[in-house]
């Protein structure tokens, strides 16, 4: 009937601010423009999924000397927080999330340590299919 | 008329001299194939893009030990400098530079503060519109 | 005759175990499910092809202080090494592992210093042809 939504496809390996952002920016953008989303969370990436990680997530060590200059001007710019952004996505309806499970079980994260809006525990068989028919595929 | 050219579509995440170097490879082998070339610079990536800023750009932490032996190695084999692999793909006139407009706030970094070869001023939008219709898209 | 595989390319970039695990692990699975591989090694990526390599791979510097948790993790796990899951790739038919000429100079690296599983040594035109026909394409 309608014309095909295109579709964007994050596998999400770092889980520093700086990637985070880029990541969600992309996304939020992306289910605000209709384009289906799906943020496929793994390593360092799945542990800001677990309650209290977004928050938690800093710069790397290469621009660690930047991290509190940095979020004091975000919260000056008001700018939304990655858990923000990710609300705001979700509210679309066409984002879905993916918590890579063989990374669950190397960090010990268990289902009920994540934060509502994980949609589904996934391996890479989920992503790579669904990346296969995606418009675009990234990975940060 | 013609056969539709291919497109390549590289959002630069990293401003180290390591992913910068693999971006304009890239990028300047697209062009010399005849590929229409898009480069969205962003986050640390946006900061090269400053005047000075790529003549600035070194390793990340984990292997800053190896920057000046690499510099030194890139000097005695006579390869281009990263600056002079960006003015060799604008000069085919296949290539698109892209500034990221909120990182720009977010670093207070103005337009005029830029090299000349920025073709654009521009959001997620605006990327991710091409990129739905680009051959190759990566991020670095 | 049958159905067109779906092919898959990843530029390795990065030789930190992190990043080498999730493109082995992405590579292990589309083989497994009948994709074309083609995985192509550039700057620290290339260098974890020289013999003694994989085994040497660490965590980045902003990860340092888990390398020895995460690794006796993984042993506990039984989870298969970057190398096992090489060699499970290339036994599977799918693989291709290809060697960045350019890196090679840089690094000062011979095609005789190279585990045999390489393939084939070849600059960023060939690795932009395939990727320009690819399903996925990757950068990590």
């Amino acid at each position: 009937m309608s014309e095909k939504r295109k579709k964007l496809a994050i596998i999400v390996h770092s889980g520093t601010l700086d990637r985070l952002y880029c990541a969600f920016i992309l996304g939020s953008t992306a289910t605000a423009m209709g384009m289906e989303t799906h943020l496929y969370f793994t390593f360092w990436g799945l542990n800001v999924l677990v309650k209290g990680g977004l928050e938690k997530a800093g710069l790397p060590a290469t621009y660690k000397h930047m991290e509190e200059p940095m979020k004091k001007k975000l919260k000056e710019m008001n700018y939304p927080t990655p858990y923000e952004l990710l609300k705001r996505m979700k509210a679309s309806g066409l984002l879905k999330i993916y918590a890579c499970s063989p990374t669950m079980e190397m960090f010990g994260v268990k289902k009920e340590d994540f934060i509502p809006e994980v949609d589904e525990i996934a391996g890479a068989t989920t992503f790579l299919g669904l990346a296969a028919d995606a418009d675009i595929t990234l990975l940060i």
